[in-house]
């Protein structure tokens, strides 16, 4: 509905104004939630989300909203220039941190997409950006197909990690993680999620390690996220195979031009 | 991941090629889903999705990335004037149509936010907007707090809806509108959504009327959207008062200096 990052800021000014009133009733609810509300365990003050041409949407802007709940962190797009940059649709969003400009974040969060992230994947000032914000993250995020550029990098070597269902095995173990077919995975400083909407899920699991679980139960009820599915589905393990099949080889044929044939053919 | 109305149109060009194929068991597999993903039931060729300064970005992002996996459908923004447009944090989006351009929308989001959604409910011209397009469109639809702009219209007199947990049957019935706790609702042609995060499942749902279920569980596959949050909670109905309590008065707080004093107090 709104930054919660404004109204936990809000929460705290009221929570002030709540020990100086006479409604003690109030006032020990309060407490009792600030107490609740405690110190972050972990200090996140920036997080910075790579934004490239034909990034998708949703695995940028999930993760966006959701860490946007963090009372006190930065969230904010950067791309290899600042400027427009265009999601899988054509949208342009403005962005207005260069890669250049950033030398530290505390979180890294990176997208996914389709042939542009895997074109990522070769592009070696982007990796070798990642690897330089790596070193000092406390943080280093994935979401969906943003996997796989990560894993070029080589820093998901020996990780456990997760990406979109389609090719996840083939892709980490080419990069030597190990795929674990979860919504999302932690190894140490790593967080990697499955597709687009996992990413989502991802991001409140940080928020709970960073606040707590009172926090992060304020911030879903601000994102009023108690997902109700209109069917079951979304993953492999509950599509019918027949689905699951076609929208691989759909796949399969939008990368036809960028994967090289003996990938194409496993 | 991808953009899936572009998978599904590949996907009617794969199918094609399968008929022409000797593999006769992929051709009758394809056959088979080709039979299942038939022709929309329901022409929607045009999604405008309302941005304002101040708008909630999840409202207006979800919706858009769910509703782009229809296949042939334009999904786009609109705001009073073109150029970049503010979400709630600053975040800055090419907006190319001005709402003075559109005549017609097949169907109409108007996406949530706080203050700058409350003061658009007394904004005649976005308000004979929207009642200007709801006239010739097959679907009206609101998320979170864009009921209340919605409702604000009138044109929620005598319906069924539901918007954001907070001040939710208040505001609703201020419109004339019955409010129904759920996820989403519709009524005829109005499709309203509980906040932000319910934008989806209520598109997923528009999705599913638009092209039916099998159409449906592949976007939804393509959307990895199986989604699993880390804590039970996301609604008024499974998180402790306490907390409920706190969120509602934060609102409040930031409301104060919009909102009718004798609104507030209710």
């Amino acid at each position: 509905m709104k930054l919660a990052f404004f109204c936990l800021f809000v929460c705290l000014l009221y929570a002030t104004a709540c020990n100086r009133s006479d409604q003690t009733e109030q006032k020990h609810s309060h407490a009792a939630m600030m107490k609740k509300m405690d110190e972050p365990k972990v200090s996140i003050q920036t997080v910075g989300i790579l934004l490239y041409d034909g990034y998708n949407t949703l695995d940028a802007v999930g993760p966006y909203q959701v860490l946007s709940e963090l009372m006190g962190t930065r969230v904010f797009f950067v791309a290899k220039q600042k400027g427009l940059v265009r999601n899988q649709g054509g949208v342009q969003i403005q962005v207005d941190t260069s890669m250049a400009e950033v030398k530290h974040l505390d979180m890294l969060v990176i997208p996914g997409g389709f042939k542009e992230t895997y074109l990522m994947t070769k592009d070696t000032s982007v990796l070798n950006w990642i690897r330089r914000i790596d070193r000092t993250s406390t943080y280093t995020a994935s979401v969906c197909t943003g996997a796989w550029v990560l894993g070029a990098t080589g820093l998901l070597q020996g990780k456990k990690a997760t990406t979109h269902w389609y090719r996840a095995k083939e892709m980490l173990e080419k990069y030597g993680a190990d795929f674990e077919p979860k919504r999302w995975v932690r190894d140490g400083k790593y967080w990697t999620s499955a597709g687009v909407t996992a990413g989502m899920d991802m991001s409140l699991a940080v928020v709970r390690e960073v606040r707590g679980e009172p926090y992060l139960k304020a911030a879903m009820l601000d994102l009023e996220y108690d997902p109700q599915p209109p069917v079951v589905g979304g993953s492999v393990a509950n599509t019918d195979p027949e689905t699951v099949e076609m929208m691989r080889q759909m796949y399969d044929f939008g990368l036809r031009d960028v994967m090289p044939a003996e990938q194409k053919q496993k």
